[in-house]
């Protein structure tokens, strides 16, 4: 019988999750409204009512949790702004107690890398990096088969790694991030702050709200400002990819996220830029690659994914 | 009785090399001329020669080699064009063949890496990363107490990240590159392309060929505009570090080369600007380190280093 894990998204609307064998197929999968909980102990509740009845349920051998403000050293949520749960919260215990199996708390750029490693396009690689554009960049390290954490646990900040100067202001206090520019926030400031002549001709400014979907959409459809601000996003993000390749020389980038999965163009213009300003000794060494995990569930195959892989590191060492 | 290692920097003009025990200790040192061998097996005997009749010569249980154009993994020198020995020289061979002990092909900025692990001043760090400011920027990083080498060997470029958009030509055909700023050939363009109103009033201006370290003399001496070449090479080797520990999260930087190395400020200036440019997460928790090493015979320490250092982990996997 297949070992299974169950992955755990918790989300300050939504707490998603799902059980995953370690085939990495989906058995079982749902979501529950976490703001209805007032206290951590009644989602725990909640989830073990819903899973415990399972035959299948005696297979699981842990449980990888995803969680804003997450410490992956203490196992605790810690002073989280968008959860309504206050202070510390020993999630990590809470889901041990009542699931009687180990739990363990993922930072989510780890557990898309892990994903991607155990059973997504990274199956076959034991160097690369998987850059995930959403509200920001997120990026996670493999090196030699292991994921690269740091002394601090910091490692794979690549969001926050500077490339234009004096550029766009960022959240965390500096300048020029690479998430200012490649991230669906900085396809939407694209829109206000790239110049071209063939700005104001574009559908994108007769628009109220604009989403970064939408600027893909617009190119795909033949607006050229939209393209012009894909073709930006893909040379920022893909010169960016060229210098970084200098750190740990990886075999390849996996995009991961809803512009990036928006169709296989936006990997090939990556691609190309990367080709453009690579180092000699990098040039055509380098594979871009799309995800093969999907946006609806990557969080939860990610967080169980992360599951397997610490029980299997503690095994082996 | 202890281990000797034989450590062994060929350079365009001369051979230096010596023997160093398990601690770190240089039991002897010399240097031959280089191009007065007119085949490299002449190298060999002639080391092999000054070498054999020592009484601790049964000690030694290895070679470690630093090569222009030496390919680390076929153990060969391949078409320096600075060496007179022409095409494809087996060195590692040659060596093993006349010394009867294992050798190995070492990479500088590696063996630097290595040298400073074991007998310099990353002895008690995991992850840390060396920066070899010479004619150009090399680096070697430790990760969690092991040396990155990366999918093609080629990790730790980190002279030739770009920092500044549109900057400095570079050797590698691109601009900006670090090592066109941190390098002493940096500094040296610095005095050319640096602008500043005391320039004209500098001390620089006035010899006809200056040296990155007569800049650090004239600096501190008390010369305004070559005091603002190194706070400037202080600044751009900062802010990129700090920009850089977003991949790996080191405990430490450590700083090696002539420049590097001319006093404690250069470093202190350094880590001002690295925490001046850090992302939170990593302020106040990065140190700057000089090295530990002497210039002087640094190589032959961290090839000799390299091949404890191969022979342990062959041992231990």
């Amino acid at each position: 019988m297949k070992q299974i894990a169950l992955g755990i998204d918790i989300g300050g609307t939504n707490t998603a999750f799902g059980l995953i064998d370690e085939d990495g197929t989906l058995l079982f999968e749902t979501s529950l409204p976490t703001k209805s909980y007032e206290i951590p102990e009644n989602l725990v509740d909640a989830i073990y009512a819903l899973l415990k009845d399972r035959p299948d349920f005696n297979q699981l051998i842990g449980i990888g949790i995803g969680a804003p403000n997450g410490n992956v050293f203490t196992g605790n949520i810690e002073f989280a702004p968008n959860l309504i749960w206050k202070g510390v919260v020993p999630i990590v215990q809470l889901f041990q107690d009542t699931f009687k199996v180990p739990a363990v708390l993922a930072n989510d750029a780890n557990a898309a890398a892990i994903g991607e490693h155990l059973f997504g396009s990274a199956k076959d690689l034991k160097d690369f990096v998987t850059i995930t554009l959403g509200t920001g960049l997120g990026s996670g390290i493999f090196i030699n088969g292991e994921l690269l954490v740091g002394h601090n646990g910091f490692a794979g900040e690549y969001g926050h790694i500077r490339v234009i100067q004096n550029g766009r202001t960022c959240g965390c206090g500096r300048n020029g991030c690479l998430e200012t520019y490649a991230s669906s926030t900085g396809v939407v400031r694209s829109i206000a702050e790239f110049e071209s002549p063939n700005k104001y001709k574009s559908a994108l400014l007769r628009k109220d709200h604009v989403n970064a979907q939408e600027v893909f959409n617009e190119a795909e459809a033949g607006d050229v400002f939209a393209s012009e601000i894909v073709e930006y996003t893909a040379a920022v993000l893909g010169s960016a990819l060229a210098d970084f390749a200098a750190f740990s020389d990886p075999k390849a980038y996996i995009l991961f996220g809803g512009i990036a999965q928006a169709g296989v163009p936006f990997a090939e213009r990556v691609q190309f830029h990367l080709e453009a300003n690579a180092l000699k000794i990098f040039q055509q060494k380098i594979e871009v690659r799309v995800s093969a995990l999907h946006d609806k569930n990557a969080a939860v195959l990610g967080t169980a994914a992360s599951l397997f892989w610490h029980l299997h590191k503690n095994s082996v060492n």
